[in-house]
């Protein structure tokens, strides 16, 4: 059996309070041994704590891993001129090592900012659970089915194959990969493909994860279609449960609030997304007040442009007070608890604390710098002042992910390279 | 003559296209002496700007430094009971040496976060003067007067002071600080005080720097004893002028943009703090589209809680976007140019560009970094997807501040272990 010490380090605690401690991994089960105080426990190998903040790794409950690709190759649109005129032209570009290249840029970014568990919606699946492999973190993934634009055959094709990648790639990387049915949206997928296919999901114990409520938009459409609201009509069509969450949720009314509480559906918050496509500011202490669970997503590179849970913790601190025009909401410990516990709840994991018996998913903050001094409140520093790059070390399901900064399963300088060359090729390919 | 060379790296542009080019330093000067060819010029010492951006060094055209001793001290709260519950009291207590501890801290953090020049509000101002000229930044400074229950006698001594501070300190540090008189703001200082010393001011050549339009709760009083909009009435008062800039300026009507239009008045805007205080949303785009100078500030720590600009021009893009509800509001190239041109404009410095004959004073940006992958668009880097702690090296006035992350003109640790030891006894003290 082999353990590692993470030692000498402040622990952030399920409750949100911060206390001297060692941490003690089983490295077998992936699963954290004992919390206890300083000096009291040994392991086999030792990963230093001192002057640092040992918080649960963050869980970034919405994105598109693969899009780092495209980070800054169309900023500044609107959602849907956006999407139409620059992402999906060069999305389909995208080849599977492209795909594979993009994950892996994108994954090394998580591990060296504290990142240890995503749910992601894309197509390739196999490359990116192949790179989340290879990483060893922990993910939640599935195929997006798209049908707008597409004859029936090859608009059921895709909706099956969302629900066939699903149950294969399910349990795989010694389960730290599961996976979801994922209709891309409401307004994406046709109704009759939906209301053959959610029930299916449904039937196999497929958890769904959807884009839902994003923008003003796309409310109208379906409002004058279907006479209901959005959330009634995904209700309606069975898509609403304790196994699903939404992205975005921002233009949800107080009957679709309790709709989401009522059917214990969560909710992935993507403020950054939100801001920068400017979609609008999601209720999300309201979501929270009404016992709605709510994790933090940063969404693809191209709509952020960093996948840093820690600039995202910060903007739903920020969006989360101007939206209720009260500073009081979204305190930090709500943020922290969104990207953290709430995330995990969501995907399904048994991390996003740090205790005996969760997941050994976590990440050592560097304290010992100017932006993080002094030291009133450490819970607020990790919303409002770290950032990506004060993390020191990653570990997931016990294993070390980086090291003092160094990313283990991967050359970084080769992922880098390599993200670099497909991406100016993809976008050679998508303008020529 | 001593000359230093930024060698190997790509140059951002007054134009903000990106070239790759040497940048000639005169060090005696403080200017830059030329740029050019790769490989073209030569100096004594050398900064190496390979894989690197070289970008003007960026202007906090809004802070209060000495607060980084508040960071995370009082979160969570909005303006008005945040400042009479908690930050008085403590400020209440602070000594010069406490200023001097949080300055120098908060200097540190600029220099690492790229930042070249500042204009800070606050008292015990020779303690921070002392700190700039250490630091070997660029600064406005000024004693901020502050007149709401004081006795007739203390009130016009705290706003004489201003005027006596901007005297005494203009062109210290070698001509690196300059200064401005400082009334707090249009409500906390009252309005006979204003009549009489606006003009004084005026006269003596001084720029005037307050905060205006911040919250909604201010205009209304300001609305009902005077009859006028909180800008109109500084506009009678003679506050409003091309050597004027106001901190906030959230809540401004039509006819207020109008004004600070006119009267080339500047506003810096500090996003991160209207957030965090959920003060609202400025239309920042309204005011540069109506021709307003603009300037970019993180207003104190306590309120942010960060000083790096990166933060800050990310959260700029952000809220002016969901301000404007449209998303191609302040697109990354208006918000680098708030950041740095549109800073020293306020500032009244002849930086904030690179080219011949501009002040020295500069940031090398690492970009070989997975979250600055791929390289599409690397001014969209510099506002979506980059950090503080991705600046390299720092170059002030000529002089290199911080080359390879060592900061040079401070011990960090010293100061980081000093303004922690204040930090803890200062709020002993005003607690106890
Ligand atoms: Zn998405
Ligand atoms: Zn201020």
């Amino acid at each position: 059996m082999s353990e590692l010490l993470v030692s000498g380090g402040r622990v952030l605690r399920p409750d949100l309070t911060v206390e001297r401690a060692d941490v003690l991994v089983d490295q077998d089960s992936g699963d954290v041994a004992a919390v206890g105080e300083p000096g009291a426990l040994s392991g086999d190998d030792e990963l230093d704590a001192s002057e640092g903040l040992v918080v649960p790794g963050l869980v970034n409950a919405h994105t598109h891993v693969a899009m780092t690709l495209l980070r800054g190759y169309a900023d500044d649109k609107p959602l849907d001129a956006w999407l139409q005129e620059d992402i999906w032209p060069v999305e389909a570009e995208l080849t599977p090592k492209d795909v594979r290249a993009g994950a892996e840029l994108g994954l090394v970014e998580m591990i060296k900012s504290g990142t240890t568990a995503l749910s992601d919606m894309y197509f390739h699946v196999d490359e990116i659970a192949g790179a989340v492999e290879q990483a060893g973190l922990r993910a939640v993934l599935g195929h997006t089915a798209v049908t707008v634009g597409k004859d029936e055959a090859d608009a059921r094709e895709d909706v099956q194959q969302s629900l066939d990648v699903a149950e294969r790639l399910d349990g795989a990387a010694d389960g730290r990969i599961r996976t979801t049915f994922q209709p891309h949206s409401l307004t994406t997928v046709g109704e009759e493909l939906l209301r053959e296919f959610v029930p299916a999901a449904n039937d196999a114990g497929r958890p769904i994860h959807l884009h839902a409520n994003e923008t003003s938009d796309e409310v109208g459409p379906i409002v004058d279609e279907h006479g209901k609201r959005p959330l009634e009509y995904a209700d309606d069509l069975g898509v609403l449960g304790p196994d699903t969450w939404i992205a975005h949720g921002v233009h949800v009314d107080e009957r679709e609030i309790e709709l989401l509480a009522d059917t214990d559906t969560g909710v992935a918050h993507c403020p950054a997304s939100n801001m920068k496509l400017a979609s609008g500011m999601a209720p999300v202490q309201e979501l929270l007040d009404a016992g709605v669970t709510v994790g933090l997503g940063t969404d693809g590179a191209a709509s952020n442009n960093d996948l840093s849970m820690f600039d995202e913790m910060r903007d739903a601190a920020m969006i989360g007070k101007l939206a209720a025009e009260d500073a009081s909401a979204m305190a930090a410990a709500s943020v922290v608890e969104i990207a953290t516990a709430g995330g995990a709840e969501l995907l399904g994991f048994d991390s996003g604390r740090i205790e005996a018996g969760a997941n050994a998913d976590l990440a050592v903050v560097d304290l010992d710098q100017p932006h993080l001094t002094p030291a009133h409140d450490l819970v607020s520093h990790l919303v409002y002042a770290a950032s990506g790059s004060d993390v020191r070390h990653t570990v997931c399901d016990g294993t070390v992910l980086m090291r003092d900064r160094d990313v283990k399963p991967f050359d970084e300088a080769t992922v880098v390279e390599r993200a670099d060359e497909h991406a100016t090729a993809l976008v050679g390919r998508a303008t020529e």
